[in-house]
């Protein structure tokens, strides 16, 4: 039947109930108050049914809301769109004390209102070492050097022009912060899965991978294993990437977020994405990349970024962020009205590849389902999935656990303590839990 | 490398050249001066190159950028991002005088700037009847209803909270105008590829498939064979859509865009998404779904949304946007500035499924190559494709050709006349040129 209608080429005449002779008189004498009056006729009849129940029993026709009763706005009042009013409450949020000032914070993404696996650039999450700045593009350059003149030949530096006129892909990946979550170590700290996972984005990136940089300034893969990455912000922002995550074309020098130039509080107009791996790598407003034939201690992978075991030493160099889930609907802070159906949803991650599963729990542990992966299923992207709960009003406790295509399984917090201790910021991928209240309230305990 | 470096649990003292033991000894005594000199000094002989190139010899040390030298603003003084003031040029913009008032207009998006895949909410093309509105989602509904009693057994009237508590589903789509192109059946029209293509926009869709809300409300398959939807915007917008689209899963009744809520112009705070189909079915601020056992005939499906054919008849009811695509980076308007490497670059899409293969020409039709499609490919998606081109500076006609998972080849504008003449307005998916004169300069030209 679709194809029968869509058949290109196919006519069909107008069916003879759609204007009578009268109204199509009416409309040749000029007589536009006749059909004036039938159209809102017509009007009233269909949207009776919708406004009664609205309005309680009020006239139908006395209660037509203002937008099908008044000329709208028009097209282009906004060259650049923005939310509805009444999405004021969906914002980017930072933490109060979490630091001593604003150029050094976070501000989290909030989750809880989010949906698939598209991160909005305006909520993306937010976390600077000084303040971000609005790079002027046509004097942003990158330099490509080696720390040796044997292990690149050709050191170059481009501008925007340059860089954009090379091949370029466009990929969807998640970017976490390391610290993401860091809060819940030892305890239970924060209410909400904005301020417990919100160190976490996902985007369509665009740009060129910096392998063809690399090869375009004569780089010596054998002899330069380590690659420098450096922001012109002034936090002196560097970190050290293994040439194998460059060498494998998934490091990408990117200028697109979701279509359209970076945000400037995302690094505009250049940064790094390096899938999997913590945000503190991608370094934003990139300015300069070196290779080197050792990793380079930086401040922050030397002694930041790195998390206090239980013996007392510091794990070093960690980077790829394990698989992980969190059930973002319902969630701390929020309020089940009553009992009834509800489609319980979440995202899960993996800096390994893509997810193969997800299992949900509404018992805290003791009994699991596998949950709905619907829509798009990339590598090392956000990926979201959706289960059907019916909740009967008495408590219960929600749970997800993600499994990677590698087939690494989220751990609970037992697990993961019994390994790492509680005394660290970085890394904590540990199965979330919320409790739901007979009251309906929803908030975050956590069950080793 | 990668995995040794990151293999949990693995610890590497810090290196021992990261601070010189004068260093430590300097921190401990409270020497501050001693270190901000070593790393000031540090960071000019890091950055010297860089800036040396950029001011053309003038002293690097003095010439540092001021966003190297500045403390940079704080997270979350925009709770809700916004793009870089050096991109206020990449907006939706108006065809002056295409319609009389702009409450009933169209505002292009800006496709020549775009990368990826995914349209940023904010530049979604907009087409309205009666202009938009921000509606009050706590005050909307969506009713359910059958034209006969036999059709649909339990009509129904859904809040927005009773919808947004069911299953929901997240997918890629894109949406194009029948319009989309309409200037050009007959002749070249306009000069860039916003205005010939830029009703045209792509985004993560989320809502709950209108198959289930049918189901919920008894549908009868067996007698109810096409649905109505109709807008709560002063349009009386409507259109008929047959029950095989529904009945396949794919229309989905959505609240969500790219993460976030539908923007107001775009249907806040719901629409229906009808994958493949020209965007007038998508109805926006959608109030009311009807079931019937035929097409309702509405003037947007009768007298409006209808092509003129050679023979004089029109042909109606047409609703699949067959497979195209276009080239955004170089159109018409841009100005290539030198000869040598360039990264080709376009979109392609079909209404009936996935994009297999995108052909590019350089010559306007005599010799074409296989375009790289890289990044994502998804069911009734636009799908980025580049291409690599050296341009010697002589002139040249590019085009794409897109192919799509059922073999169709998108048309010439020789084979597409040749069926459908030049008085159409809609569905005009032929292959588009854009012509690069030696100055670099690049145009809007037609070859049939």
């Amino acid at each position: 039947m679709v194809d029968s209608i869509n058949k290109p080429g196919r006519l069909r005449p107008a069916p003879e109930n759609f204007l009578s002779e009268e109204q199509i008189k009416a409309v040749g004498a000029g007589r536009r108050d006749f059909l004036r009056k039938s159209f809102l006729a017509a009007g009233a009849a269909l949207a009776a049914p919708v406004v009664a129940r609205a309005s309680e029993g009020d006239s139908a026709i006395l209660n037509l809301p203002e937008w099908t009763t008044t000329l709208g706005q028009a097209v282009a009042v906004r060259p650049y769109g923005v939310p509805s009013k009444y999405e004021a409450n969906v914002i980017r949020r930072e933490s109060p004390g979490l630091t001593r000032v604003g150029a050094a914070s976070v501000s989290f993404c909030p989750l809880q209102s989010l949906f698939g696996i598209i991160t909005p650039s305006g909520l993306h999450f937010e976390r600077h070492h000084q303040g971000w700045h609005d790079i002027d593009p046509a004097r942003h350059r990158l330099m490509i050097n080696g720390s040796d003149p044997e292990f690149l030949k050709k050191p170059k530096v481009y501008t925007m022009d340059d860089l954009m006129r090379l091949p370029s892909v466009s990929r969807i990946h998640f970017i976490e912060c390391g610290a993401n979550t860091g809060l819940e170590w030892g305890n239970v700290a924060v209410p909400t899965v904005q301020y417990t996972h919100g160190m976490l984005s996902c985007s369509e990136f665009t740009g060129v991978p910096l392998k063809l940089l690399l090869e375009d300034c004569g780089v010596d893969y054998k002899k330069a294993r380590f690659v420098l990455a450096e922001g012109a912000d002034g936090s002196s922002m560097t970190r050290t990437i293994p040439m194998e995550m460059v060498e494998n074309g998934e490091v990408i020098v990117a200028w697109g977020q979701n279509g359209e130039m970076l945000r400037p509080e995302n690094g505009y107009p250049l940064r790094l994405v390096v899938p999997g791996v913590q945000g503190v790598s991608w370094v934003k407003w990139l300015r300069r990349i070196e290779v080197g034939d050792k990793p380079y201690a930086t401040k922050d992978e030397a002694v930041h970024y790195i998390d206090l075991m239980p013996d007392g030493l510091h794990r070093q160099y960690t980077s790829i962020q394990e698989c992980k889930s969190v059930i973002t609907t319902p969630s701390g802070g929020q309020q089940l009205l009553d009992k009834g159906f509800y489609n319980v949803s979440g995202v899960a991650w993996s800096g390994r590849g893509k997810i193969k599963q997800v299992d949900v729990s509404f018992d805290g542990g003791l009994n699991w389902q596998t949950a709905r992966i619907e829509g798009p299923v990339q590598n090392k992207a956000l990926t979201r999935f959706n289960i059907n709960w019916v909740w009967d009003g008495k408590p219960a406790i929600l749970q997800s656990r993600a499994i990677d295509e590698t087939g690494y399984v989220q751990p609970t917090y037992g697990q993961l303590r019994k390994v790492r201790g509680t005394k660290s910021i970085y890394h904590n991928n540990a199965i979330q839990s919320w409790k739901v209240l007979e009251s309906g309230e929803v908030s975050n305990v956590q069950v080793l």
